[in-house]
């Protein structure tokens, strides 16, 4: 059921419009005992509908403030257990979208920040923790009318292999300087989503914990073991890895970033550099980019 | 001519890539006499088309490397006038198009910063330069066999007006707690990306620079002057100038966050807040978005 | 008077504390009839003094809670006219020195972020303002029993020239590979801060204002003009024209990166680059610091 | 000896200053069969001398340019087996110390970013890593005539406890608003550093990585295990478990902020909150620092 697009009285369409609140963040406390645990969330949530008035006309009686949105997610994060961020996105997505019927559709999206159990004296210390990396686990979830599409994510994992990648028999045209090399340091910063097959009947079903872990590990494994000719080869490789692991997604979008790492020439110094120093450098940087589906 | 997905040997479709060069800096000075003109650069090359063999069996054969995009970046900065940074994105896109047949689309972006020149003693000085705010001015082209598409942009254009913003009269429910108020401080982080209409015929027919003046000024006086009723009433009428004011463009889209500054509440200390003295936030913030059209 | 240090119960002196609160952030919006003034501040407030029981024996009694001095910032920021912020730093650390017997010194730095007035359709708009570029004002006050130390400050004011500037003659040793150069671009984010003469009975007298416009005026005059030789010499040149057009002030601290713009080899594309195509970078970076006094 | 401060010609003194290289960033891949490990730092090195000329006359005679700063780094890099960064730390200052003369001063630091080994299918990889989080070890050296000052350090390492932690009994004034806590979230982005004990004919006797370690595991139980009265109470008992643990250090200072959680209050939505949702916030924060010596 598409809305139909009116026309504005200047003459104009408003062909797409969403609004809601960025960045509404989140701690959680949960407590087993004398065991805590905390997870720390980030949350965006946009909707798309019926909201041309708002705009052409000033009229805020379909504006469900975006105040309102911090408010629910903090109010529904109370309440839910949050077993997993795909879930707790979906209760969101869904009340969002089924409380307001001129909402068509409500996204959703977490971020998650790890916070590492402390090991205190060869144990787990009950309520200290530390701050993983820059690495996010992240989902989004579209509540529309023929149902949800959920995708899970990871987004700035740091990894690198100091050998097993070459680049080489590339194509040369008058700009090309680049050496080729058989060994070459590969780092990058990863990014992936991925798609979950969609049942609307049964979303739940899915255990969004296991598939992440699975996912995580296959495109962390296949990038050590990989003997990579390029970042493309790589990443192909993990793509087909994730899909091969979990059987839930039926796609999987990665970008990956190459953080040169520049060997150091340091000949005018009467010495040799046999892949020994490195400069990491954050700007310019290759950036490779594929989706690969089932 | 759409390419043909062919099938990988693990079973599954490699249904989208590309691949590139981001953020490749560059700072071009121009001379005229005594006088210098300065300008900086960050561009981004992206190349869709026929790599799956790159991918699939590490053949490099087609793969021209991201180190000679800089280059190329570099090399044709050099020779080309760069009038404006459309005319700049064209001649590199079409480059990289042109020149390599296994290319369906290349994509290029720029972003220009702003070094202003040094007024000194009531006159401008021939090379000295102060770096303007935030603001990028940014632009995107995508070649493909149907010809370019042209889009220009504005970036982080950071705006505020202290009186004439309201939002009232909006919907509530059961966590709606936010109160309504006739005068308030709207203050946002413009991005806006405007689309030309395209005529493959004669796109360096169109005055880039003008439409960006005139487009940023429309959009700049337009939230000066509007009296809204909300981000969304006012980012409409934005739009809605934007269009007017250059018949060269077919849509636009903006996205504002709005950057919410927060009335002190003073009354513990028996001091009343009159809308003096705010707190500026910057997560959690709205975000609103619309796209516009002719 | 300086305070006794005890020895902690575990034969460990606490030599030095300080706490307070930072990043205390403010809009203040200030109206003349139809026409409005809008700054925007971020305060640090930091108390140095006899807080010793509360580190040994976690004897809160003469903590004065961090959450009290934002509230004291935002109080007193509704109180005072803040003509200079300079004036308003010396209102706060005054007011935390003098009301809390305990406290030996009050340290409170400002630093102010320009809006811009919009000039629309030729004249100044009363409402609208944008957003300046990253340089900030600063002050730091230090309010002991002797009197205010009072200083004001720049950072990030981010220059260019782009000739006018050597480095040549200088010394080698075996690890040196830089060529001499008597034309290159001299780029810097400038960083200063200025002491002013301390005239304990008075301090209010100096006109801040005047003396902060005079004082970055010679700053960037001085790198504009100048016929530098290396960033140390062009710096000292600069320092010293500060002392000469301020006599308020007796020293002035100035910090310097050198922000590299690589010029560009296009020679192995058979093209030469007489100083117009340059890659800046952010690391690594030269960094030139002096004091300067009368 | 210290050096004679010389009156420049314009009736002002130099009275200090400094120069160098920031922000030198290497990757150091060491082989032990198939074994790899890989290392990053930063480095930065800064001078104090007879550079008077330099910034006076212009005379770069005993100007040691910058990069040649950077090379040195990677050649020493290169040479020296880094077993700790204090001992590169300490070669490089003694190399820019002792080759030139004219050089007071010689300070290094450096900052490293751990990668941590991959553990793939139970075992360590052999050339695969992760980068870790957020958390940097440092160390500076300072190398002057009577001999090396060593301090090595921490920064921004994030820790949280989920109770344990009170803030009550403080003292209020008119602008206190604040509400005493007997149970809060405590978490923090630690900064330390602590400095080694002078032993000129020796430092380099000193076992640099077992005091961090053991320096940083006590900064971190004794965090996890206090019974916090306050920020000031737990970095006092942090910075004594830490002069208790290692006999090497004399002193250790500690910054601390004060990384706010809010409890949400959700009693409009008929809801209790017994700290389980918090809002964690960036700024304002507090910002406790204290130095406790033996």
């Amino acid at each position: 059921m598409a809305r139909r697009i009116r026309q504005a009285p200047g003459g104009t369409l408003l062909l797409h419009n969403n609004y809601g609140k960025s960045r509404v963040r989140m701690v959680k406390v949960s407590r087993k005992g004398r065991v805590h645990t905390v997870r720390e969330f980030t949350v965006d949530v946009a909707l798309t509908g019926d909201f041309d008035d708002i705009h052409t006309r000033g009229d805020n009686r379909k504006c469900l403030p975006t105040d309102t949105m911090k408010n629910t997610v903090h109010a529904l994060g109370k309440k839910h257990p949050i077993t997993s961020i795909e879930s707790f996105a979906m209760r969101l997505a869904e009340h969002f979208h089924s409380s307001n019927r001129h909402v068509e559709r409500a996204r959703v999206s977490i971020q998650e920040t790890a916070w590492e159990r402390l090991n205190s004296r060869g144990k787990p210390h009950p309520h200290c923790f530390i701050r993983g990396g820059e690495e996010r686990q992240t989902c989004r979830v579209l509540h529309a009318h023929e149902g949800p599409y959920i995708s899970g994510g990871i987004e700035s994992l740091t990894i690198l292999k100091s050998t097993d990648s070459a680049f080489s028999g590339f194509m040369r045209d008058q700009y090309t300087t680049l050496k080729a090399t058989r060994d070459r340091i590969f780092a990058t910063s990863l990014n992936a989503e991925w798609n979950y097959l969609s049942d609307p009947e049964r979303p739940a079903r899915i255990d969004f914990g296991a598939c992440r872990s699975a996912i995580r590990g296959a495109l962390i494994q296949t990038f050590a073991d990989h003997k990579s000719e390029s970042v493309q080869h790589t990443l192909h490789a993990m793509g087909e890895a994730a899909l091969r692991t979990c059987k839930a997604i039926h796609s999987i979008h990665i970008s990956m970033p190459n953080k040169h790492c520049l060997l150091v020439d340091l000949s005018p110094f009467g010495m040799t550099n046999p892949n020994e120093v490195f400069v990491p450098t954050d700007e310019p940087h290759g950036l490779i980019e594929a989706t690969i589906v089932r």
